[in-house]
């Protein structure tokens, strides 16, 4: 399966803006739930019926709708008609294979960016699609199936820390992406302490897994980079947007999350450089080993086959032959042939190979 | 034959602006489709003679003329004539081997791109040339050939899907290189499925065939990447053009595309680089091969290269070779063999060879 | 000789805007071409002396002189005289290693760029100076040798061909221009059909000629972009330069030269990396043959080494040794030996060596 | 231990502004250290309560507050009161993998970069980070620990040396970055010199330390290219921010500086290529080193396996042997081989491989 | 010695703006030469004491003045003094090891560059500091050593040669900028002339030497690039500045000059990516002549290996060995061998390895 690339097969042909759920269904029933708060009042709850959300598309409070899976087109077309949603947008939540970008619409923002999360066994990061809809009222987030790294923002909510409950929906976004960005350098970290402790390996004893670790992590880092790099260009586009959904005390907070992208992207650069120059010693050292190997090989050789040739000479059965008569023969032979090694050993010696 | 090129020789030295078709005539004769529609009315029909189309150039309707086949320059001459076309323009559309572009005329648009289509069997891309010419009143597009990706929107007219019979020529347009697009990225992603699938055998199994796979992978990335750059930037320049032709609320479904576009061009550039890291990876087998095929050799020669030379002494025909008289000496030659067998294999084991 | 870069030693030191000959004088003597034409009337003739050309300076005719052959500096400096040249202007034109480029004088534009010719028995491009001098009312080009590519050009102002005649100088320029663009996309044509064709040969064969065919295209592809990539450049000058010399319907002609050009340059680029790529291959096939010959000789020394010892063994001379003395020992001897051969050949069955 | 990135794994999850300390608690009390200066006075004195330090919020004098060790939070949330800091801003400071960066606040700049040191005997580059307070009326730097490289600059206040003690705090700030980017370039002229050694070493005795060594510097190249190519960005900001802070005779300062940290981006660079170089200079010093061996072996193999056999043949027992029983058998066999010896070494002599 | 960089270590921790030296001195004595001279008149002198230079300042004649040698700091100081020359400029003009830059005072221009000289038997590029001062009545520069390439433009002001006696202190400098460019190219060139020399050495005989000059060109030319690039780059901001130091009818030759410099960076990268094809051929070349060693050991190995093995078998002692006591059995035993051996002949014609 294109891992790097999700199947749009199905929408292929289909009117722009059709309404066509492109990925795996990760959940068999959407949840959607609701966190309306303001100053001093909280309300939280979970909705049967995507026809309550009504009651809070234009209330002063601020409104988060969270929806988990996408499969229910019914109850995505429904949502889109309370909210007013442009088709375009529709079809880009359901695409989970959607680039990570902002678009303005005449109501909303739309931003749609990837959560990330490392599974171990399999050593392989999993996306999963976040879609925000920011709008001067409420913001709806739409993943794939339940379960996020947003508890802590929930929390931060509930318990009133920080400034959460005294500022905006654009506030609670950048919350929310905040800690997605949180997690992204925490996992690029983890993959990251993995890579240097290869380059000890990697010298000490260069085999075939060695590199498919390499290989393993470089591909890792660049599926990494494919969420993070877009995300980046969406937060620079924000920040030059001058929407009027972003107020002015949430820019500086919005300038802090891009130098936290600006680092994951670098550090993310850095260990892709890294894990190159580990290739190289890789295959620095694998022909490092060729040598060490023919080293032997020649050394053996080149001793014992002159030698071997030299008691063949004396195996020969010739009539006439005359040294195989003399008394110390056998001994100046050996005496002979110990000279020859030991010229040879010499000889490697001042070849640096012993 | 220079597939990344086409060969212009036959226009060397001619005017610019002269009329000669580059490319290989795909089709026996012109054939001329012409769709004209509004929101109520719906008429279908294949013309027979190019002066027909005069008829359509006015009208308040939406006109898709379509012409399959590009070699008729005397239909083309006079297709010129009616609807007005730049001599330029008209030797664009007949030079099969021009690159992705946006060009604006004085009464028109002028787009020429490239559908793409991928041969199974011959595992190459081919590419056949697409131009349009937008104007107020009509579309035309040109075709090398009958056949193309362009069904589904026809139906989508026929049937009143979606907003096209609602909207003007610019929609009709976008229809039509959203499709195009579409095509692209379901392309790329055939190829890299099995992109990905190679990863897996040249780990286990790294013979010329897989490198000869990578290179042809490599290939067509590249023939796809010249046909999707450049209308990246035409896209680009389009929706910085200002142009009345192109009205507003089409603008958002043509950044919708030049995101697609973008998604398409990036995977272009991941699957380039993981083409490379395979290459990589596959150099690097290659040398843990030999370095394997080298140990064998050594371990061997190391071994018995020794062993036949101390055969060799006691084969000698020396009068005098004390050894050979004793009674158990055959047997203390085989315990010296086996000591000596042993030691080397002692030897390599710390070498980690064995 | 330094091909890539033309000797100046003679111009070090001496005063900017001194006139000295850079080049090899390719022409004995300097040939001077005026062909003068408008709507109806041509006039197309030789000139002897430089001074002649006075007359034609301030007509309202279209004015091409061109000069073939640049080592009589005296008549150079008379012709700057006559035509109000700047004295960097004339340094330009006699400096044949000039990068092309664009200047902007008060009373004309001056174009320097390149024009290619491929030598096939010595595979070699070989690039001929050509300057522009346009001005108002004429245009002076200077060639280092006579024989070129206009003669299509013109031809068409002879035969009243295309527009040529019905307008001005700026548009003769461009046909020339184009001419010559035409002429490097001719040429790149042809290596690049020899660069695809090596493809087949690198996989098949590689051997040492093949690399340096390889190579060779490689530079001789560098020293095509040397005089291609400045002169787009240049192009991009002139179509932002709003210079009153350029009419406002030659800019279309020269937009789509900047789109043949541009083709031009990227293909340089497609073949430059297909070298590469075919460089990589070429190494990899090296490896790949290595690794044939390591496993062939290996094969052999794993085989019949330890077999040789066997042998050896029995052909010691041990007064008791008493396999030799059974009566079927002979055949259990080869019986043995064929069963270790056996043995290694599945071992390396199993190694999928064979 | 991820070297190239600090865990922020504490602060996962909390709200934005929070104060946690990311980084190697490095000194057990926190020290608080004020100058405070103008033209005729100079006070200098250590507090113990951080609350002292509101004395020196608003004089007239230049007052430089210098804190190290930064994990007393208690005491930065007091400082950050009395100073009026953006929480933000405290959170950068205690975050110490912090990218370098130049933020603007109502009232101050803040300025977070890197102080690096060799550290000879493990051959490696600690990163400390130095934070800057800029405002109007006082700066305050933060370290991790005490010592810096900021001696000099103290003395020169002390001693009233050039012109720092006649100008204001945006001077003070530059010459403290003076000192920070004098160090750096001391620094990568200590590994350059390193680096301009190995270049002889890689040529003689390419071994695998050597690759070792040129790894690590690459790896140092880079450590310092982190903490350098940011400041430079930050510089830049600075320069084009046009704040009330920077007075307009400390601009020229400030491009000084600019020119000193390009210098010190230039040498990075140059040096990076230069280890690139040499690693390839090392891989082809150990293929030629293969080539050597392989040398050796096939010239020994060469001529005595042919040899060997020769002896071999008449080392058989066949009853019908000629040549055996012939006078002078055994010496036309030496002369045999020996002429046999002399055509191989004369077939290496012409291949060059002697 | 660190060469990429000079030495600062004794400027560490000065405030910016001390007087020292940083290079190493390279003459005795300073000295002080002055040209000046306008239209009519032309005096040139050498001063010993640098206070008689203030009669200079504010002539309306174009007066150069020019020192060799840096060392003399106290003389620095006083013509600082004179001339009212910036702390900074000082310093800048003093540190040897200054990157090229152009730099805007209130007064005057500075311009910092590098002289470059070949010195053939160590094979190394020497760069020498010219620092530039250019003011409304005077020209100072400021060289590490007497000795420069401007002697012809010395002698066009004493001979009036060209247009320098009419014209003021920018074409001056001009002229003398041009002079060093034109020197830069003129080593470029020769540099080249050698680089292309090694190209056929590189495919006919590949030895470490080869690799070694490859590798010194590399090193040199980019020590060269060093000095140029960020010359062109001082130009560009030169030509942007709109100075009023530089009068209009400079302005085409500074262009003119800025193409030189660009001509000479792009050679300089044409060189260098021809070094690294260089290198790439080198290392075929040995992989190939590897691919020959081998082959030569595989045939002699896989050929005599089983004759010997044969012979081997005949010289066992077995004392019922039939074979040995047939007539013909040794014709038959070397029949045998000889079809051996014209098979594994065959065998490895077909492989193509002979």
């Amino acid at each position: 399966m294109a891992r790097f690339f999700k199947k749009r097969e199905e929408s292929k042909g289909l009117a722009p803006g059709s309404l066509v759920f492109i990925g795996n269904q990760k959940v068999e029933n959407v949840r959607i739930r609701v966190i309306d708060y303001d100053k001093s009042n909280l309300n939280e709850l979970q909705l049967d019926d995507i026809a309550d959300s009504k009651a809070f598309k234009e209330t002063n409070t601020v409104t988060w709708l969270n929806i988990d899976g996408l499969h229910d087109l019914e109850m995505m077309q429904e949502l889109g008609n309370i909210f007013d949603l442009h088709p375009l947008l529709l079809e880009d939540i359901l695409n989970t294979g959607q680039r990570p970008k902002l678009e303005e619409f005449d109501n909303c923002l739309f931003l749609s960016l990837k959560m990330i999360r490392y599974e171990k066994e399999k050593q392989v990061i999993i996306a999963e699609q976040l879609s925000m809809v920011i709008s001067n009222t409420y913001l709806i987030t739409f993943q794939e199936q339940p379960g996020d790294v947003f508890e802590p923002v929930r929390d931060r909510i509930r318990k009133q820390k920080g400034r959460i409950r005294e500022t905006g929906i654009d506030y609670l976004a950048y919350a929310l992406l905040d800690t997605v960005v949180d997690n992204y350098i925490s996992i690029i970290e983890r993959l990251g302490e993995q890579i240097e402790d290869v380059e000890e390996e990697v010298l000490t004893d260069p085999n075939p897994l060695v590199m498919q670790k390499i290989n393993t992590f470089k591909r890792e880092m660049n599926y990494i980079r494919k969420s993070v790099r877009p995300l980046k260009e969406a937060l620079l586009q924000l920040l030059k947007l001058d929407s009027e959904l972003i107020k002015d005390n949430t820019i500086q907070f919005l300038k802090d999350l891009l130098d936290l992208i600006t680092q994951a992207t670098e550090a993310i650069d850095t260990y892709r450089e890294m894990l190159s120059d580990q290739l190289n010693i890789y295959n620095s050292s694998i022909s490092n080993r060729m040598n060490e190997i023919m080293k032997v090989l020649t050394i053996f050789a080149a001793i014992f086959i002159p030698l071997t040739f030299i008691a063949g000479i004396y195996g020969t059965n010739f009539d006439y032959l005359p040294e195989l008569h003399f008394k110390y023969s056998y001994f100046i032979f050996w005496g002979f042939m110990i000279i020859v090694a030991l010229t040879m050993l010499a000889f490697f010696k001042r070849k640096n190979w012993l």
